[in-house]
């Protein structure tokens, strides 16, 4: 309540720099550094569910808010880099939960995603490496496990912990094309709904062509790729390999372009897309003991060896 | 052989400075360098069990004579940092198998414990983290899950490993918060006894009132916060959610206290002995299908994060 | 088809020294800088099997080839360093994957293996401590899994993952001693065949008696070990134990002797050696719920621990 008022009290210029930080926290989720593409993004989220957007808002704001009261180094905190692992972890939480405490446990882990955002960007401060949406990752599978253990947490049905023993793949199925291509931007949200994604591609292509080039780059990539080393059709039409595909190759053939020589970027988008196929395959199975999703990891370890190699191997 | 015939041909300053140190490597268990505090320790884990004792004891010994010989850098040594990683070492070995070797590997686990020791401290030099109880926690689960493959580590029967899918929560049953109010403490020491627990507390005020105020403050806080977020009652009152909520206390608030500004001491322990709760409920899901025990995991990662947020949000 | 005739264009020299690279790379997996020896080695997996051999050799070709396409750094490439964890990466991969396409993944494999060792080498290279084979387990282990959902992976029925909570030690049966005698060095590349076994302990003698010494020590001590311990009679004579043994003994008795005083090598070696036993024994364990080998993990651990413990403990 303080804090509220406190936030009342600035004046008109200090709000305003804050809605916008919060809805670059939003615009960040895709790599974005643009406040119209946040309110887009909102926007999308509100078409396939009010309350998501209303979490997606809450969340970024109190990342924001976080950092800012915790008084984090560097310009981090005005490019919205504060906002979009508490956006990621507030959405996660608030779909993979259940029962009434639901919205609370996704707004205190959107506060706590900030905190391990500032964390790790210190830890990884000499590896030169973005942390990406590794804080949201690692909170979120925490914070989803708690369910086994503490009753006031309650698991969603759709994680179903699995034996490996007892996994059988079948990948039988149509695979409606249509549909996924659509379904990886917003898988990147957790929503299913057709004219939220075009809307969220809406948001990309505000960001510059580029990113709309990559994005969907990325998904036709994973598409094909998932399709022809044999994966499970529905993920594959739903979105399941296109969402890190989307972020991979616009993490490598854009965002981060300090490329000199070797392959050119887009070659580079291509390849990272590539990779996050065999990477969500195998995190998926690392996971299916716990029962956990993949989120976006398989972006995460695509995009870090990627960059890494551009230091290491020149000549690639 | 040797070694003791080494020992004894030192003249007795040497002697006592072996046994205060290695006094202060078991009340290091507890954050304490007090050689008196280590005294009333070992008297209580008596009383529980004269076995434990003498492992506890030996262990103690065993991690600072390999420390001497080894020649371990900076002043670790005096103050019982080689000690405090060996003797709970040695006590979860010793208390998680079974058999007649138990305390031969529970002894040649408290050697490792201090070489691991110098290894982490060598290799989290540069984040100027203390290691805290890693060493510890990483080679008892790693031998205890020996025990699978090699007839000669049996292991205790307590110890089940369970599929997340056929796991079912149930809270049911009445809480003894007489019990749950001094069984945190002695559960560090794997030992359930009521007159160990007094004396424990009286080895925690003898090092200083404000360790008792941050000890009792911790396990309040575990004890309502797992009652309040759905623990398990059993659980709860034997002090599992206990234990690691008062380290962290005493860590957060006290033993760690380079704070300047934001949130105040005894805040900053609050919130560390109330984020012990969850994430030992998530520990506990992860390793549930190894049957490890999650031992002072989240204590460890705890104030990790409590002393890097110190690091890189100033404010709070 | 470009990069074939590039390699033909070049001069002879070129491509004996290529030639040389690669066979040192296959010698590199036994920690031996030899080509002669790379050349035996060669050999022994022809006799166990000539398409194995295709394999290996051509996945050093492919490790040597990437690293030098991607200029890395140093000399690393002349004394085969970029190849040897393509050989192992190449062979675990044909071996553990079956159907139609395991070769063409496992020749993927190796080229990723070389990438990944650049990146780790970099990413370890303050701590001064050679990666060793980590990128080839790392690597392999997350190839493997996939098999689990990308229909174009197919396992092998010899991998089966097992809940720790059905497992039943059985250690039963004759010791086979002979065939233990050479089975750990053959273990280290896949095959099992007796006079492939001989040949391979010709290519370590070839780089040196000291090779050869630490080889059969680090073997005589894991068969003994593992007895003593309680292991499974079939894995301890088909050298499940021995080839990690081996590897750590050379290592730390032999290529990374850079000690000054404390124990002396020789003992260092066989403690080496005796470590790699529980320490596999723990792998297998934590590996079994996906059904992985624990592949050089343990050799690489306890390496590892040996060089920084000589960092850190330099009495011991």
């Amino acid at each position: 309540m303080e804090k509220d008022k406190a936030v009342l009290s600035w004046n008109e210029g200090k709000i305003k720099t804050l809605i916008v930080e919060t809805l670059r926290g939003l615009s960040q989720v895709l790599l974005i550094e643009n406040a119209i593409s946040g309110m887009i993004i909102l926007l999308a989220i509100t078409i396939a569910s009010y309350k998501l957007a209303i979490i997606a808002f809450i969340s970024s704001l109190i990342g924001t808010l976080v950092a800012q009261k915790g008084r984090a180094d560097g310009d981090g905190l005005s490019k919205g880099l504060f906002g979009y692992n508490s956006v990621l972890t507030g959405l996660a939480l608030f779909m993979f939960l259940s029962g009434p405490n639901d919205w609370i446990i996704a707004l205190f882990g959107a506060a706590a995603a900030a905190i391990l955002t500032a964390v790790m960007m210190f830890w990884m401060r000499n590896t030169k490496i973005p942390i990406l949406t590794a804080p949201y990752i690692l909170l979120t599978w925490s914070m989803l496990l708690v369910s086994y253990r503490l009753k006031s947490f309650q698991l969603s049905q759709d994680l179903v912990p699995q034996s490996l023993a007892h996994w059988k793949l079948n990948i039988k199925g149509e695979i409606n094309w249509i549909e996924g291509a659509v379904s990886g931007l917003s898988q990147i949200f957790f929503i299913d709904h057709t004219a939220a994604g075009v809307l969220l591609f809406a948001a990309v292509i505000v960001a510059g062509w580029r990113y709309a080039l990559f994005a969907v780059l990325g998904n036709v990539i994973a598409l094909f790729t998932a399709y022809w080393l044999g994966g499970e059709h529905t993920l594959i039409y739903e979105g399941h390999y296109g969402y890190n595909a989307i972020l991979a190759a616009i993490a490598a053939a854009y965002v981060f372009r300090d490329k000199k020589g070797g392959i050119p970027h887009l070659l580079s988008g291509i390849i990272a897309a590539f990779l996050t196929v065999p990477l969500t395959a195998s995190l998926d199975t690392w996971l299916m003991p716990y029962g956990l999703p993949a989120l976006t990891m398989p972006f995460v370890f695509t995009t870090w060896i990627i960059l890494l190699v551009r230091k290491v191997l020149p000549g690639l």
